[in-house]
This record gives structure tokens, C-alpha cells and sequence, in this order.
């Protein structure tokens, strides 16, 4: 078949179009779903859920149309006469569709029925402390992964479908390793910091601090991260999330405690990280599928970035400090850096997920890993999951679980689907470690920029070496592009020994 | 040709259909109108633009899909078949849709380029005290309503034409009857005032007020109001507005200024008056065309109720006091009912149509229509406005305008192309007298409601009689049925010269 100048045209204008759709509907649903939890009144629910439907499913026919399939592949086939980002939206466009078409949509309204229930259940489940009555949703939810994962993927293993449908170009082998790092990292080396009995002082950062106040220090914090307060909007929510409706509209929650100044502060620098990733890529790509982050594990290295590599680094301590002084000079008069440092990086084992520590956070996503994987290939089914839960709490964080509430009805994940999605929050931690050695050999002056309080030398080189490339990149691509090699979970454990022996002086 | 009872519920279920895609897309496009001016970060501009831009076209091109004409004749057909809310359902999209269809998209894409360059022309024209750069564009913007007329409804007279296409069932006798009532009955009332030389004192409302404190003070009077605080996000912007995105979502905004506590407490009245009759539309209207005001005179006239026939009554002064009382108790110790009514109900004649008092306000509207009367049947230019301007403001309101820009340069609405909008405002007053007539004839104890602060009976009289409604019936028919007779402008005449010749003892 010729393709002649003029027909390519005709379909790249095809393409243009579509992605502009794609676009309003885009920023009309994220825009909803983010002002609903920050600004909507409770009775407008309803009516929010039923426009969001309607308009997720306009675009949703708009993508699977076949003529769009047919459209994508002629593209394809002229893969060599596009320009790289042309080229680069076909590829995405082909595989967000594929992810929609290959699951008929009275089996996709199945689901989203099945979820809708069993988040109501676990809600009430958790709130009550009753695993058995949440157990056969976690049967049924995971039964219909198995059965999407058939018709996406026929004959593959469905975990290994389900987490490279989370994070592209990941499989059960490729966490096997990673996680098998971290725990023979880190379950060690908390048990020295347990039985050390050395436990740094919180007492600086203890007190009532007044909202306001904190509101106001978390623009300052934002500042300091150096987000464009010109393409951002904060807000107050229960759970602090990130949205990008496009690289000029950033919206960041957080969640202000009047007894913890620092819970709020941390929310705003892992938040704003995020934020930092949505506002750095092109603005080109706004109004294609290449905008935002590439994917969920990449968009948590960056906001683990800020929030721990520099928020929780000895040399930040002295610029954050300042910030806490500016707003609550009484509190902080006499608190040196070395003692916020200390405070903000204490270690204990813990229950909760999103509670947890820096150094035991990817023990409770290995717990969660392991016992997915157990669920997806058969081997173990909902009634095991508490005892399963008790086994590795103990043995890996060496505490006892007395409630499923504070137990494995913790998240509402896998009521919602989810399975597959926690080991990138882990993934994440360990990108951010990898990146701050590339960015150190590359001649990046990452401490004196933290103890300068002036980013912008850490944001320049993660601007041009991931944020900029928007979706137009797989993680992978961009870890080797920027790292100069393939992961690498060594620079994530090397890091946690170095900085927690240096703590707790083991 | 015949019509199954199987076709006919086929053409319903496509008007459902149709009907619940305009409301996601309503949904969208006023949350994204209303947020822009709320809290968008200043970068997000061009992007929200440009969503919006395709989701309103999306929306239109659905609307006039030639498929949809020929399903709403065949509903039109059957009409005497049609349950009462799908043929006004019926009714109401063949209107929109006409209104649509018969302007080329070309030519509406040049009015809107026209009107886009008119406005920035404006603007900078108003800034400089400088008609003669805006002149040219008022002339264009004339010559394509003249033309758009004409598309619309050839050989009509094309104010009329407007005039109908702003608030359905009007024309040029129509307002000329009511606005010769207006000037017979306002022109020499004012003089009256003037020449008493008598001026209440505004003391007891001057000061300077906490602005969090008139926040709160701004939801109490949103309570104190009746509006369902459930189903309201009020915020603040430069210029007050209300946007209605279903009932169980009514946002309406404020702005607040240091040295004038009546100021926003008069907008979020006036606001409030037009969420109240948002929140109580028919909730079954909501995903239809149905949903919302039925037209711009309507909706001031439930604004106008709250803010002037309820907010600037004797009797609500009381209730009023004690919600300024409540925040600023220091500032209104030794205030009385009487004073604070005296203070907010000052007359005073001047050239600022929005800053203007109950009595003056609707001179500046008929000297408006006088004029927009004149340019489009050609009877003057651009280069005639300022000296019809000067004439008038001397001859009705018994000033004079020094400079353009505090004449007809202070309102966008011309640059805008909204020639024919202005009497809706004026409209809106004289429906509110009229419908308190009507209250109060149907047995309502206003007075009673105002004094008592408690104004369910009133919300309750307009709930039934005019908000429930929605579009489904327009204004004549409202008011027939709410009044018992048609329009009848000497309810509002009768008002005016009552509470003002009281309240300057005339």
C-alpha cells in the first residue's frame, strides 16, 4: 500500500486531533477528581461520580474507535518518517488502547461494580476489625485479575502481567532480585538499630503549632523546593495527594496537624516533588499522551527524592530549619540543624505502612509483595492472608500484628484492584538513590546545594535527564539514559547502611 | 409514517442519551469557568482555554448533529406522548440548538476573534480615558449582531431579535412600555431626593473590618439566607459571581474589602439569591437540559429579591444586626435596626452602573438600552455614544460624565457583543417586586420571615412558584402562574416610590 506525503499528513492531522481530545477530556477529569476531595461540597458526590463516568467514557470510545487502531498502525508502519515525538505518542497511544480494548467493557463495568462493593466492605471491615467479612471480596478481586490478565495477556503469568501493567518492563524475576536485596539489606541492619537501644530525641520538634502558620510555612517549603507557585495550587485534604492537570497547573495537598509541624512539612516536600516532575516536562506535551510522569515508580523516585535524599539529608536540615524559624521562631530559637536531622530520622518498626520510617518503609511493601504473588498464583488464598501478615511482621520487622485493622485491612489497594501496584512504591525509593549517584558523578554539587537551600542545580539535572522526557520514555530508558546502566538496587542499600549506621553510630 | 411505542422509547432513550452527555460536558465546562477564576494558578490560562475550547465544541457538535434535529422532530411529533419533562426537555434543546445551527461555524469563530481583540481593545481604551481607539470595534461588533440577526431570523428587526435571543418573549415594545414606566416614575422621584437635601448617615457601617472575621461573617449570612451550605463552595474572587453545576453544587463568590463590612455582605446576598434558586431547581433536572435559571431576568430577580426586597427591607435590618453583631460586636454595640437600614438604602445619583443605589440603579440600564436601541437600527456610530451618554446621565440622573472611562467605557458588555443583555438586569428588579406581591397576596408573612430572620416561608413560596421549574417553563409563564396576571412593572414603581419617599419623608 503507497503512503503517499499528503496522506501521512492527513494522518498526523488524525492524530493531533485525537490527542486534543484526549487533552480537554484530560484536564476536565482530573480537574474534577481533584477539586472533589479538596473544594466540593459532600451533596455534590453524586453528581460529580455520574459527569466523570460519562466523560472517562467518552474518551475511553473515542481511543478504542477502530478506526483509531487502524490510523495507529498505518502511523506505525511510517514509524521512520515521524519526528520522535510523533513517534513516541503513537507508541503510547497503542498501548494505553490495548490496556482498554482487550477487556470487554461489560467485563471492565464488572469490576468496577466488584470494587465499588468491596471497597465499601473493607471500609467497614476495617473499621470493625473483621477480616472475614472482607475475605471473599479478596477472593472475587483477585479471581478477576487472573481473568483480565487471560485476556490481555493469554498465557503469561498473571503477576508478571499485573506488575508490568503497573510499572512497563517489570516482572515477578526482576522484583524477586530487588526485594531479595532490600531484605537482605535492611532486616538485618534494623535489628542492630532495635537492639542498639539508642534512640535519637524528638523534643525539638514537639509542641502546638498554629495552622495558619503551618499553611503559611508550607508555601515557604514549596518555595525552597522550588516549585513554580505560578503553576500551582495547595490545598488542605485528609490524604495529601499530587495531580498535574498540565505542566502549568500542578495541584498539591497536604494535611496540617496542629501537634506535629513536621508531618505537614514532609507532605509538602514528597508532595512537591511530584509536582516538581509534572510542571519539568515539556510543555510541549501538554496536549498529548506524553505528558506527565512516565510511570507510578518514576513519579514516586521523585517525590522520595525531595522528601528523603533532600528533606531528610544532614546538609538540608540547616535551610529547613530556617524555614521552621521563619514561621515559628519561639519553637526553634534553639534547635541546631544536627538535632532537627536527628529528630526527623528516627527508626522504629511499625504497623502502619504510611507511617513507616525511611529505613523499614520497604519492609511493609515486600510484606505486601510477597503475599500478592502467593494470592495471583494460587498458592495461598484470602482466609491465609492475616497469619501470613503476622509470619513476615515478625520476622522481618520483629513486631506482633494484634489487629487485621492495623493489619492487612490497612489499604484500601486491594479492595480497589490494586494488586501489583505496591512493590513501585519501593522501586521508587531505590530510582532516587541511583539518581543521586548519577547526579554526584555527572559533578552535580548535591550536598552544598541541599545546605545552601538553593535546588536548583539538583532540579536542572533531574529536569534534563527524566522530567522533561514526560511519558516519551519507559523508566528503564530513562534510568540507563541518566545513570548510564541498567537498576541498580545496590546504590538504594548502600545508602540506607551508610546513612542509618551513621545515626545510630553502628 | 408510524410510530411504534418501540421507536418512540428508542428516541427517548437517545434524547437520555444525548441529554446526559451535555451534562458531563456542562459539568466540566462551568467547574472549569468557575475554578479559573477562583484558584488556577495565573500559568494555567492558555491551557484551560484551550480545554475548554474543545469540550464546548465537542458539546456542540453533538447538539447539532443533523441526527439530533430529525430525532427531536419526531419527539416534537409525538409530543401529546411525551411525559411533561421530556417535552420540555424537547423544547428547550430545539432552542438551544437553533440558536446554534444557524450561525455558520465560521462566522461564529470570526465574532469570537472580533469580540476577543474588542475586549483587549477595551480594556486599554478604558485605562487611557480613550473612545476614539474602541470606537471602530463597537461599530464591527454592531455589524455582526445586525448580521447574526439576520442569519437567525431574517427580516426580524434585529434589537428585537436580541432582545428575545437574551430573555425569551421580549422585544423593543416591550421594553419601551416598561422602561417609560421606570423613567416617568424614577427621573422625578431622584429629583425630589436630591433637592430634599437630606442625606441618612452611613457612620455606623464605616470602619475597618477583619477580613477572616467577614469571611465568617459571609457564612452566616449565607446561613442566615437559607442556602444549603451542603450543596455551596464560596470563595472569592475580584468580581462576584454564581455558577450552578448541579443543584447539590452552587458556587458563589465574594470579595471583601477592609473598609466596607455592607460590601460583601451585599454580594453574598445578591450570590446567594442566585445559588438559592440554583439549589432549588427540581434535583430530577440535573443531568437535562431542564437543569439551572431559566433566563438572565429570572435569575436577577431572585438575586435582586435577596439582596434588595429581603436585605434592604426595615424588617430584616434586625436579623442583620445581629449577624454584624455576632463578628464585630465591638463595631456595632450601639447601632439600631433603623440606623444600619438608613445607612445601607442611602440614594445618591452617580455614574458607576455597579456601585449604584436600589433607586438610580435602573437609570443606568435605561440609558443603556436607549442607546444599544439607536446603534443597531442604525440611527448612530460609535463616534454618537459619548455625547447620547453625556445627554442622558444629565437629563434622567441629573450629572455630569467628565470622562469616558466613568462612562461608556466602565462595562465589557459591549465589547463583548452582549448588546440586548443590559435590560435583563432591569427586568430582574421589577420581576422581584412583582413576585413579593404575589407572596404576599398568597398569604406569605414577609415581613414576619424578614423580622424573624427566618426565611423558609419566602424560599419556600419562590421554591414552588419559581425555582423548581428550572428552564422547563420561561419567564411569562412563570410569572403568570406565580402572579396570576402578566408582567406588570407597577409593582416595582409602586416599591420604589414607597420605600424612598419613606425613607426621605417625601
Amino acid at each position: 500500500m503507497a503512503n503517499t506525503d499528503a496522506t501521512l499528513q492527513q494522518d498526523l492531522d488524525a492524530l493531533d486531533d485525537l490527542e486534543m481530545h484526549l487533552y480537554a477530556h484530560r484536564y476536565a477529569t482530573s480537574g474534577i477528581t481533584s477539586y472533589g476531595s479538596t473544594i466540593d461540597p459532600p451533596k455534590a458526590t453524586a453528581d460529580r461520580g455520574r459527569a466523570l463516568a460519562v466523560l472517562q467514557q467518552e474518551s475511553q470510545e473515542r481511543l478504542c474507535d477502530p478506526a483509531v487502531s487502524e490510523l495507529l498502525k498505518r502511523l506505525e508502519a511510517h514509524a521512520d518518517e515521524l519526528d520522535a515525538d510523533h513517534a513516541a505518542q503513537v507508541r503510547i497511544l497503542a498501548r494505553d488502547r490495548s490496556i482498554l480494548v482487550d477487556i470487554p467493557p461489560a467485563e471492565q463495568a464488572k469490576l468496577v461494580e466488584l470494587t465499588t462493593e468491596a471497597e465499601h466492605v473493607w471500609r467497614k471491615a476495617k473499621a470493625a476489625d473483621d477480616w472475614a467479612s472482607f475475605e471473599p471480596y479478596l477472593d472475587r478481586v483477585v479471581d478477576v485479575m487472573r481473568h483480565f490478565s487471560e485476556l490481555r495477556s493469554p498465557g503469561a503469568d498473571p503477576y508478571d502481567a499485573w506488575l508490568d501493567y503497573f510499572e512497563h518492563g517489570t516482572n515477578q524475576q526482576f522484583y524477586d532480585t530487588f526485594f531479595s536485596q532490600v531484605k537482605d539489606c535492611v532486616v538485618p541492619l534494623l535489628a542492630e538499630v532495635v537492639a542498639c537501644g539508642r534512640q535519637p530525641s524528638r523534643a525539638c520538634i514537639e509542641g502546638s503549632f498554629d495552622r495558619a502558620a503551618q499553611w503559611s510555612l508550607a508555601r515557604d517549603v514549596a518555595k525552597l523546593e522550588g516549585l513554580d507557585l505560578g503553576a500551582l495550587w495547595i490545598s488542605s485534604t485528609e490524604h495529601p495527594f499530587t495531580d498535574g492537570l498540565t505542566s502549568n497547573y500542578v495541584i498539591i495537598t497536604g494535611h496540617v496537624h496542629e501537634d506535629d509541624v513536621i508531618s505537614n512539612v514532609y507532605s509538602i516536600l514528597h508532595e512537591g516533588g511530584h509536582g516538581l516532575y509534572e510542571q519539568g516536562v515539556r510543555a510541549s506535551y501538554n496536549y498529548t499522551s506524553l505528558k506527565g510522569g512516565t510511570s507510578s515508580a518514576m513519579h514516586e523516585g521523585q517525590s522520595r527524592f525531595f522528601e528523603n535524599y533532600v528533606g531528610r539529608s544532614e546538609t538540608f536540615a540547616a535551610p529547613l530549619l530556617e524555614a521552621l524559624r521563619g514561621r515559628f521562631p519561639r519553637q526553634f530559637a534553639g534547635v541546631t540543624p544536627h538535632e532537627l536531622y536527628l529528630a526527623c530520622n528516627r527508626v522504629e518498626p511499625s504497623l502502619i505502612r504510611t507511617e513507616a520510617d525511611e529505613l523499614t518503609y520497604p519492609l511493609h511493601i515486600v510484606i505486601r509483595y510477597e503475599i500478592e504473588q502467593l494470592l495471583i498464583n494460587g498458592e495461598a488464598t484470602a482466609a491465609d492472608v492475616p497469619g501470613l501478615w503476622a509470619d513476615r511482621y515478625r520476622s522481618y520487622l520483629g513486631i506482633d500484628v494484634p489487629t487485621n485493622t492495623e493489619g492487612a485491612l490497612q489499604d484500601t489497594h486491594w479492595a480497589s484492584g490494586l494488586l501489583g501496584y505496591f512493590p513501585t512504591y519501593a522501586l521508587g525509593n531505590a530510582f532516587g538513590a541511583q539518581l543521586l549517584d548519577a547526579m554526584v558523578a555527572a559533578g552535580v554539587d548535591f550536598d552544598g546545594a541541599c545546605a545552601s537551600g538553593d535546588l536548583a542545580p539538583v532540579r536542572d539535572w533531574l529536569r534534563t535527564n527524566i522530567w522533561q522526557y514526560g511519558r516519551a520514555k519507559d523508566s528503564d530508558e530513562l534510568i540507563a539514559g541518566a545513570c548510564g546502566g541498567p537498576f541498580d538496587a545496590g546504590h538504594y542499600t548502600r545508602y540506607l547502611e551508610r546513612k542509618f549506621r551513621g545515626i545510630y553510630g553502628l
